[in-house]
C-alpha cells in the first residue's frame, strides 16, 4: 500500500467547497481497523453538517460518515476482525444492546469517511451481509437500522398489524420493506402519485396520495375498518393531530422527523384516550444492526438506491441529497 | 327488604341541586348483580358531570360512580358473585385484559351509585380487598387502578429507578405508595411545603418545592447524579418541557392529566435524542385490578383518604372535591 | 328450519361405532348462538375422546368440536353476532387476553360438533377469515392457534430469526407458514423426505431427513454457522437432548406435543448454561385467534388440507386422522 | 507500593494444599486497572474448582474469583475508572446488556482474586454500592446477581406476587431480599426450623419446615388460595413434580441449581396444561449488576455473611463454604 491516499475536505461550508486531497493513510492504533473504504452512504445530516447547519464548523471538514469497505490492517488487540473481511460502520458509540447509554450520541455523524481508507474502533464495525454488494451494504447503518428498531426491535411488528409510513425518503421505504417482510399491511402516504406506484412494487399494501386526499387520516380508518393503524412513522412533527386520528386505542406513534415543524403538538385528551404510545428514536444499538443484517441475508432484501455516483462525484452526490431522493445516495470508491 | 331506597339526585346542573330522592329499589337482570353500596369515592370527573361540564346534561341526574358494596342479590346467569360477597366496581366496559378495546370508554363514569342500592353486571365488579374497610375499598378502580397500571402493569417498576410524581391528588399520592413499595425512589413535585412531609411518611424519598424551586427538572438531575428519572407522572399537560428535561435517556413520561392545558406542547428534537416514550393512558384493565387488590392486601397498604362524608353530607363532600383534597373523598353509606 | 337434525354419535367407543342419528335441532339460551355447522376440522384430541383413551366415556358421545359455521338464530341479550355471519369456535373457555385462567380448561375438546347444528355461547365465537372458505377456516382454532401463539403471540419471531419444527402435522404446518410469512428461517424435521419436499413450497427454508441424518442436532447447529436455532418446536417430548442442543444460548424450546413419551428429560446443568427456555403451551387465547384471523387474511394464508370428507364419510375421515396426515384433515357438511 | 505481594495458591487439588506465596505484583495491560483487592466471597465453585471436581486441574492454581477492591493503577486506554475508584468484580466476560452471548462464558470462575491485588480489565469491573463495606460489596456478583437477575430482570416481580425460594444459601437469601423489596409475598422452603426463623427478619412471608412439611407443594397451594405461586426458584433439579404442582397456570420455574441431581424430570402434560415456563440462568449482564447495585444503595439492603475471614483464614473459609453456610461466606484483606 502506498503511504497517502485521496480524502474530500472542504476549507469552508457549502457543497462547491469540495476538494479532493491527498492525505497521508493512517494506521491504526491498539483496538482499531484500518478499512478500505469501499462505498459511503449519505444522509441529509451529513449534508447538514457540511453546510455548517449541523454542528458547529472548523477550519476544516472531510465528510463521509455511513459505510461499507474492508478491514486491511488491524491494531493490536483487535479480536473481533481479520484482514480481508468485509465490513459496515456502526453509527451510536458505546451501545451494544439494551437501553441507550446515558449520553446518546446520536446527534452527530462521524467523519472523515469520504476517502480511500479509515481507521475505525473494532466496536463501532459489524461484518457486512454477504447476500449484498458494496454500495447497497453501505445503505444499512443509519436508514436501514432507524426503521427497523422502530417497527422490528422497539415495535416488535407482526403479520396482519398495520403500518402507516409518511414519505418515500431512507428510512421511510426501509419501514416499507421490513413491515411487509413481516406480513404486515403497510400503508405509504405521499404527495406523489408516481412514488406511490414506486413503493407498492417494494410491498406496500396501499398508498394515499397526499396531494388529493388531505384527510389522509380519515384514509387510514376506512382502510382499517374503522379501527385505525397499529403504528404511524411520524416523519413530520410539528402538529401530530392526522397521526394520533389514524392509529388505534393503544397505538404507537414513532417519532423519527421533524419535517413539519420542531415541535410537537397534540390534544392531551386524545392521547389519554387513545392510550397512545409516542416513541422518540434514531438509529438504535449494534445487536440490533447485526440481526437486521441476518435478516436481509434471509430475506436477500435489496435496499432502494436511488443513484451511485463515483468517487470524483461526490459534489454530484450531495446536490442529489439535497433536491431530494427515491431512498439511498451512494458513492462508491473503486481502487 | 324494603322496596324503596334513597337516592341523590340533581335536576339541574350544581351541585347546590343535589337533592336525596326516594326511588323503587332495583332488581337485578340476567347476568346482573344488586349491591348494596357501602361507600362511593368522589372523582374530579364526578364533579365536571354534576357540574354539567362533561358529557350531555340530561333532565336529572344521579351521580355517584365508583364504590364499595355487598352483594344482596343476584341475577339469573350470574356464576362469579353469591350473596355476602364484598365488592368493589370496575371502571371500564369490556376490557379484562391485553390492549384496551378499540372504543375505550374511559371517557365518562358511570352513575347513579350515590344511593344505598345499584345494580351492575358481574362483568364489572371484583371482589374487595380483605385487608381494606368500604370507604378505604372504594378507593382502588379509578384512583388506585390508574396509578397502578401507569407504574406497574405499564412501566413494570423497579426497585433502584426514580419516579417523578407531580402533585398530590388521588392518582399521585397512589403513586408514591405503589413506587415506593416496589423499592423506587419517589420525587415528589409540589407547591405546598407541608404536603411534602405528609408525602414523605407515604413513602416519598425527596420532595421538591415547585414555590421555591422553579426548575425542578434541574433539581430532579441534581437528585439523579445528572442520569435524570426513570418515569415522571405527568399531571399537568401543556409545555412538558420540564419533564422531558427530568427523564433519562429512554426515559418514560405517563400522561395522565391536563391540569395546565388541553395541549402537549414538546419539543421533537429533545424526544428523539432522548428516546423519550410518552405513554398515554386512564384506568386499567380489570386483571390488573385484581392484581393490584393481591398486592394491597399482602402489603396492608392503606388509600389516603382526606375526609369521610355520611350519605346526608353528599354537597359538603362535592364541596371538599372542588377545592381540592390531600388524597381521596370518600362517601360512607350505613344502613 | 326443520326442528330435526343430523348428527354423529357413538354408543360405545370406536371409530367403528359411529352413526348418524336424527334428534331435536337446539334452541340457542340467552347469551348463545345457534349455528348452522359447515365445517369441522378433526384433531388427535377428537379420535382420542371417540376411542375413550382421553377423559371419561359416558354412555353416548357425539363428537366434533374445532368447527365453521353460519349464525341462524341468536339468543337474547347476544351482541356480538347477528344471524348471517360466518364464525369459528373458540376452543378455551373465559380466555379472552392476557395470563390463562387459572384453571386452564385446555384438556378436553367441546362436542357434539359433527352435526348440522350447534349452540355455541357467544363468548366462544369469532368472525371467520374473509379469505377463507368453510373447510380452511374449521383449521384454525386448535392447529393453527397453537402455532400462532408459540411462535408470534409469545415468542413474537422475527426475519432472520431460524425456527425448527419437528414432523409434518396440522400444528407443524401452521408453524411453518406463520415463521416464514414473518421472514424466519424454517428448518424442518421429519422422517419421510416426500414430506420434506412439500414443505419447502409452504415455505421452509432447509429439510432435514431424520431417516438418514439422526443427529439432527449438529445439522441444525451446521445450518446456522454453529449458533444455533432461536426457537424449537418440541412435538416430541420424552429425552429433549437433541432439542437443546439446537438452540442457541438463550433460545426457546417450545412444548407442544408428547409423540415421544410422557416424561421430559434433560440436562440441568445444558438449561442452565444454555439459558434454555422451555415454554408449555397449546391453544392461545381469543385476541391472538383474532389478530391471526388479520394476518391469515392480508396474507392470504391457506391452511394446508390433507383431505375434505363429506358429511356421511365422518368413519374414513377419523380414520385418515388415525393413520396420520399431511396437514389438516376436514369434514365439510353441505344442506 | 513494593513489587512483590501475598497470593493464596494450591500445588494440588484440597483445601489442605492452600499455601501462602509471595508473587510479584503484576502490572496493568492497555484496558487493564490494578485492584488492590479488599474482600473476596467464596462461592461453591470456588471450592469445586480448588478440590478439582470443576475443570480441569493445571498445575499450581490460585483461588479466588468474585471480589471487591480499589483501584491503584490504571493502563493505558482506561477509561471507565481511576485511582480510588471503589470496585466490584463482574463474572462474565463480554456480556454488557440484553441476550447472553454465543458461548456463555459462565462455566468457571476466574482465579488468582485471593491474593493482594490484582489486575483486571476495565469492562469486568463496576463501581461498588456506596451503602457497602467491601465484604458485603464483595457478595454481589455473583449469588446477589444471579438471584436479580432471575427475579427482576427476567421475571420483573412485583408485589402481590408469591415467590417461592429453596433452602438458604447464598442466592436463596438474596432472593429472599429482593422479592420482599418489591412487595412479593416470599415462601421458604427449608429443612431447619431455625434458619426459617432467620429468614423471616429478612422479609420473608412464610416457611415451611420440608423435615415436617414433605409435600411442600400442597401447602404452597393451600397458603395462595389453590392458585399456586408466580414463580419458583429451582435449586435442586432431578424430578421437579413438585415444583411444577407449586405453580400457578403460566407460572415460572427458575432453574438455578442441582443439588438433588443433574438430570431434569417433569411430566410433559403438566408442563403443557400449566402452561409453565422453566427458565435455565446463572449471572446476569452487566447492566443488570449496576441497577442491582443502584437498588442496593437506594434500599440500603445488606446481604446476609455468615461469617467473615482474614486473609490468613482462607483454609478456613473454603471448609465452611464446604459444610455449608446461611448466606455468603467472605474473606477480608486488610493491609
Amino acid at each position: 500500500m502506498s503511504d497517502v491516499m485521496k480524502r474530500w475536505e472542504a476549507h469552508r461550508p457549502g457543497i462547491d467547497a469540495l476538494r479532493v486531497e491527498e492525505v497521508v493513510r493512517p494506521e491504526p492504533a491498539p483496538g482499531e481497523v484500518l478499512v478500505r473504504v469501499t462505498a459511503v452512504s449519505l444522509n441529509f445530516r451529513d449534508l447538514a453538517m457540511l453546510e455548517g447547519s449541523l454542528g458547529k464548523w472548523s477550519g476544516v471538514q472531510s465528510p463521509g460518515s455511513e459505510m461499507a469497505g474492508e478491514v486491511v490492517a488491524v491494531g493490536t488487540g483487535v479480536t473481533r476482525f481479520a484482514i480481508g473481511d468485509k465490513v459496515i460502520s456502526v453509527d451510536i458509540r458505546h451501545w451494544i444492546d439494551g437501553p441507550a447509554p446515558e449520553a446518546d450520541t446520536n446527534t452527530a455523524p462521524f467523519l472523515g469517511r469520504l476517502a480511500e481508507y479509515s481507521t475505525v474502533p473494532e466496536d463501532l464495525l459489524v461484518r457486512a451481509p454477504a447476500s449484498l454488494d458494496a454500495a447497497a451494504a453501505s445503505t444499512l447503518s443509519v436508514a436501514g437500522l432507524t426503521a427497523w428498531f422502530a417497527l422490528v426491535e422497539l415495535a416488535k411488528v407482526r403479520a396482519g398489524e398495520t403500518v402507516v409510513v409518511q414519505g418515500t425518503g431512507g428510512v421511510a421505504l426501509f419501514a416499507v420493506q421490513f413491515a411487509a417482510a413481516h406480513g404486515a399491511s403497510v400503508i405509504v402516504v405521499s404527495g406523489s402519485k408516481r412514488k406511490l406506484e414506486r413503493v407498492k412494487a417494494l410491498g406496500a399494501t396501499h398508498g394515499i396520495d397526499r396531494s388529493e386526499i388531505e384527510d389522509w387520516d380519515s384514509h387510514v380508518l376506512k382502510l382499517t375498518g374503522g379501527r385505525g393503524a397499529d403504528h404511524v412513522l411520524e416523519m413530520g412533527g410539528g402538529d401530530i393531530t392526522r397521526s394520533l386520528n389514524a392509529i388505534r386505542v393503544g397505538g404507537r406513534i414513532s417519532i423519527i422527523g421533524l419535517l413539519n415543524g420542531s415541535e410537537l403538538r397534540a390534544s392531551i385528551t386524545t392521547i389519554m384516550f387513545k392510550r397512545a404510545q409516542l416513541v422518540g428514536l434514531g438509529v438504535g444499538h449494534r445487536r440490533a444492526l447485526q440481526d437486521m443484517i441476518a435478516a436481509i441475508d434471509h430475506l436477500k432484501l435489496q435496499p432502494v438506491i436511488d443513484a451511485v455516483y463515483s468517487f470524483d462525484q461526490v459534489p454530484e452526490a450531495f446536490a442529489h441529497v439535497k433536491r431530494g431522493a427515491f431512498g439511498k445516495v451512494v458513492v462508491r470508491i473503486e481502487r
